[in-house]
């Protein structure tokens, strides 16, 4: 494929959803939000898509396009070291997301994100960042259309993973550990949890208010949110056409699951001929045992920050005040699962998984020495899900075609893999009890 | 480019130079070297292409090719970005060898020796790494063709740089910090200087003796010789079928210049046409300041390692006691130019500059936020002669094509980042009087 084959639109699953996702809610007036209730946080662009709930394809402006040629289209390869490691009949392909300059697919909504709102006048943006993967993005997309940037990164990430936060800094950003003192949100989470190392949840808050509080600024998210979906789409339209050059179409696809960018991304494209009723193909969403919300979380409405100045997303969620363990896949510790994938999860369209630390780093491992690429510790979930499937169909005597997506490289995580080699990881199990307490604390609206 | 396009040979630039390099020189007998006498040391294939002084084209082995296409062709990239922030008229190329898995162009020789000590049945081999990324290209071509690896690292690499060794174990390599007390090279520097933080001329010494130690086992190089070079070519062949497509001649080619590995594999296939009289490209290396033999040191027969252990080379020096400063670019820290630059350079073929380190790393920061990649510091000396000749063009008012090769990613160099951002970086300026001392010693051979 070359420059000429990224594709021209973005896919709207919600188009083609028989029962679409249940709306935001305005948790004060627990009405139903609209777009124009999200311009102020928002670019208006992106609140439009965000409610967009009727076209199927939606242009990629050429701003955006021309920036995606530096690291569009990505490789589809096919994965035949690991398929000889494993002795499988399947057949195992990978998109190579790794390939960016940041070395992960949140380039291609950050992208997006920062185009509009430079478009729309903004000059100031915010926003938060775990293991660092989505900050770096937005940190070289903001330089490129000339925003400023704060970022809030997880204070265990700032403090863990001191390169993710020089790449951030070397392309211009402001970068401040959460929690800080620098907003009302922080100053809470410090008084009350002196020690605390920090979340997703908090960060997001720090970021809105941040957002809120300074003239001309919007607040960007890298995840869980429709239109962040929308524009990782470009990930399965380019792996459907190269399928197609390939001349194989997936039974199963693949991606590690956060806050659903990814997945989304490679899954929706394939997805939508599985609602036309053309494919039966398998999603399978690979979460980390630690932060179980696909596979063992309550559908319910919940703030998608720990402050709670977000709306309320219907969504599966182990509740806002979830403190994920400390797991090197910082990018997979978040609590909910996102709108379009909840409705897609209760009406069994798409399946979870969960994967334990260190099955998910043996699946790295694996992966690096057969196919040349030290996976990031987000994407390795997918890997063992892979593997997982690739063994099954051994012994079950079939050759699915299996797809899965390669997120991002690992050579930011190398301390990760130090720890595992040196047998100094642990798996990280939740009670049920601990589920059920954060859970049932959720106001009732659904 | 799709990977059709892969060349299937590399070019042999020995056998279109008139002054070919002076003969390798047994330091016992001063007799000339023939390719027999390599035999015990490297691959046989790899001492026939060290001795090749007519064929002008060499076939890549299938093996290697398939190999190559995980990463290749690699893109050639129009930097518009860093064009617009200098405002020169001249048009910027960059060959960007940093896509590859390892992310440097180091894996294009790694693979090709690795796959010859492999094919002549050879069980185990050793090399030396500076910063690290020829040894993490070696551990992935080894693990690939299944050999056993032992990687000698500059100890201050392997206290400053643990991400590389990470990787380097990663593919299942054994690294050793270098010097060690596993070999006789090793110990006596030791005792001599207790606290010494290693050089790439001990490493070598410490490889070549453990290769010569153990059954089955040869000893890999990553710059320096000629069939590196040689395998290098990959680059420069397809750099010039995109600059066709691009539609453009390069008037300057640049590359850093450690032991030559990069340098030679941009340029040699551009110098042919030079060669042949049909064109007059200009040729820079550019190397450190604090490591300056191509522009500063003496032509003259000298070792290739500190401790004297292999064949005395024809090369520019600052003698193999040289000790250069700890600049982050630790793969530019050799003391030698190797044969066949040397010989280039001694007739004009090709010319060099230094790049004080500051220099190079406030080019780097410029080229990541115009471009989007964060240079390896070793690349950044590219960038930094790069932007000189873009500036004194727009002065003089031509516009040229200037060819530069990304060699690497600086991602696994985020400390280095932080440093130079808080002006905790230094130059460092290389006296004559040390030049003189250390060459002085040399024996005259010439």
């Amino acid at each position: 494929m070359t420059e000429c084959d990224i594709p021209r639109v973005w896919y709207n699953v919600i188009a083609d959803m028989t029962h679409k996702p249940l709306p935001l809610i305005n948790p004060g007036t627990k009405q139903p939000l609209k777009a124009e209730d999200l311009y102020p946080l928002f670019a208006k662009a992106c609140a439009d898509q965000e409610m967009n709930y009727t076209d199927r394809f939606i242009d990629i402006p050429d701003e955006v396009r021309d920036m995606y040629r530096i690291y569009r289209p990505t490789p589809l390869v096919r994965a035949t070291g690991l398929e000889q490691a494993l002795d499988t009949p399947a057949h195992i392909y990978f998109k190579n997301e790794s390939v960016s300059p940041v070395g992960s697919h949140k380039l291609n909504s950050a992208i997006a994100q920062a185009y509009y709102c430079k478009a729309e006048g903004v000059t100031n943006i915010t926003t938060e960042t775990g293991a660092g993967q989505w900050g770096a993005a937005l940190s070289l997309a903001a330089k490129h259309f000339g925003l400023e940037l704060a970022v809030y990164m997880v204070k265990i990430s700032y403090n863990q993973k001191p390169y993710r936060r020089s790449i951030m800094q070397t392309y211009g950003a402001e970068v401040i550990a959460s929690p800080s003192m620098s907003t009302k949100a922080g100053r809470k989470v410090i008084t009350d949890r002196p020690n605390y190392q920090g979340s997703l949840g908090t960060a997001i808050s720090e970021a809105v208010e941040l957002a809120m509080q300074t003239p001309n600024c919007k607040y960007v998210l890298g995840s869980v949110l429709n239109h962040v979906a929308l524009h990782q789409t470009v990930i399965g339209l380019e792996a459907e056409k190269q399928m197609e050059m390939a001349g194989e179409y997936p039974d199963v696809v693949i991606a590690c699951f956060g806050g659903g960018s990814n997945f989304s991304g490679l899954s929706f494209p394939f997805l939508r001929h599985n609602l036309s009723g053309e494919k039966q193909t398998h999603f399978i969403a690979a979460e980390p045992e630690s932060c179980p919300k696909l596979t063992r979380g309550v559908f319910q409405y919940d703030f998608g920050d720990e402050a709670g100045y977000t709306p309320l997303i219907p969504m599966y969620t182990l509740g806002h005040d979830f403190s994920p363990a400390n797991i090197h896949a910082g990018g997979l510790r978040y609590h909910g699962g996102g709108a379009i994938i909840s409705q897609l999860k209760r009406d069994n369209l798409v399946d979870a998984v969960d994967i334990p630390q260190l099955e998910s780093f043996k699946a790295a491992a694996l992966f690096a020495r057969t196919e040349g690429i030290i996976p990031a510790p987000e994407s390795s979930h997918a890997i063992a899900a892979t593997i997982r499937e690739a063994l099954k169909a051994k012994v079950e005597g079939r050759a699915p075609v299996i797809l899965f997506n390669l997120s991002g490289h690992g050579l930011i995580d190398m301390s990760a893999y130090d720890r595992y080699f040196a047998n100094d990881l642990s798996d990280y199990h939740v009670s049920d009890d601990e589920i059920m307490a954060l859970t049932s604390k959720l106001e009732k609206i659904v």
